[in-house]
């Protein structure tokens, strides 16, 4: 089976082009694919397969690595675009890409590739606990449920052990939650994330811009630009009015044959 | 750049053909190789490289993760002809490999491949201890230092976290420890292992070896064979007067490019 590998601020994707939709990829061939030790490894995989909608040329099949079926991906699908393009089966400046969340479009820029990730919605204030320390948060919805946690310092943020689920509130997050520890002030924030069902990763999309719109908004400011540092990379977050900006690199590192 | 990737019972490994020996890569090049998220990743890397010992057709240029020379690897070693003979550069039932610790005569069976370790050598009895708690071990060099730490059933060694690295003497391991955690008697016992400046791993074949040879002598065997499930699989162990034997499974799971 054809693969390639890619990443977007180090939240990598196995890709696989299916561009006749004739590889329907069970759970345990995206789990062996998606495996770091015994596939190629990634976070995710993103099948590249036909569109059925008119707006969009492509869609993108995107899996959680265990094989569930995942809605999007901010990271993921900057990953898609960028092999697309260097594929030849898109061209810039802009490309709508079919999600399960809907069409996406993403714009080419000269550092990277920036996409619409809709609407950060508030919630209520909440707390999160690791190893006995607790910090107030604040519940977001990129879509996903996400915690943000301001800390008070860098030295915090790098001694945080991050190798468990933090505790949460389940009343507030029954489907579980994604929890941000940031620390710095908008236009400029440092963060490290601990996705559900996970464990921490170097970068989440929709965990960047809920921190981005929760430090935006403790400066006072409903919109706005804001620089967001991860482990993997540095992403740069756009709220408007409107919706919320994702913007970063996004890289093709490898091709290749798989076999099961 | 050309690359495979496979693993034996999920110690897995980076494979570069370097057939004219016209590639000394860099330590950031087997780093970026080697990395799980902005490579290929592996728990290490092996070129394949002509050899200057007229006993061996091939070198296996061994290099850590980081990029840092390191001298053998048991289950490096059985991927590495496991790659040869997929590739037609070697034939077997018997493959000598050249490398930084002498030629290794590898083994073709029906199963999987075996290699010839060295003897264990048993040194004086120690102790690890993990989160408070402290367990009676034994160290054992197979060229690189092993502390065998006996536990008392299997939901003892299922609860062990493995996040960092166990404390031990340093009077006694000056250079750092691979520590191993064992269930069972032989022939047939299970293991996990943290190894030094790595983290846990799902396969250690010194490390095997290790527990093996502990589990013989406690069995009061000085010699014999003997099972060893690890986490990534199971490899089988034999200790004879002189040597010890590795025996397991190894893989070539994918073929592709990468690129810098």
């Amino acid at each position: 089976m054809d693969f390639a590998k890619g990443h977007g601020t180090g939240n990598d994707f196995v890709i696989v082009p299916d561009l006749e939709d004739a590889l329907p990829l069970k759970d345990a061939q995206v789990a062996a694919l998606c495996d770091r030790r015994f596939g190629i490894g990634g976070d995710g995989l993103l099948r590249v397969a036909p569109s059925d909608d008119p707006a969009a040329e492509w869609f993108m099949d995107y899996r959680n690595a265990d094989g569930s079926i995942a809605e999007m991906c901010g990271n993921g699908v900057r990953v898609f675009v960028r092999y697309l393009l260097e594929r030849g089966l898109a061209t810039g400046p802009e490309v709508a890409v079919a999600t399960r969340a809907g069409v996406k479009n993403v714009v080419v820029e000269d550092d990277g590739l920036r996409v619409d990730m809709g609407p950060a919605v508030f919630g209520p204030p909440s707390q999160a606990s690791v190893e006995g320390f607790t910090w107030p948060g604040q519940a977001v919805s990129m879509g996903n449920p996400h915690l943000v946690c301001h800390l008070g310092d860098e030295a915090e943020l790098e001694a945080l052990e991050l190798f468990h689920q933090p505790r949460y509130d389940e009343a507030v997050f029954p489907d579980g939650v994604n929890v941000e520890f940031s620390v710095g002030a908008a236009p400029h924030v440092r963060m490290r994330v601990h996705e559900r069902g996970v464990g921490e990763t170097a970068s989440c999309g929709t965990g960047a811009c809920a921190v981005a719109a929760v430090a935006l908004r403790h400066a006072g400011q409903d919109t706005g630009t804001c620089r967001v540092d991860l482990p993997g990379g540095t992403l740069t977050v756009t709220v408007t009015d409107e919706t919320v900006y994702l913007a970063g690199p996004a890289v093709i590192v490898a091709e290749g044959t798989f076999r099961f």
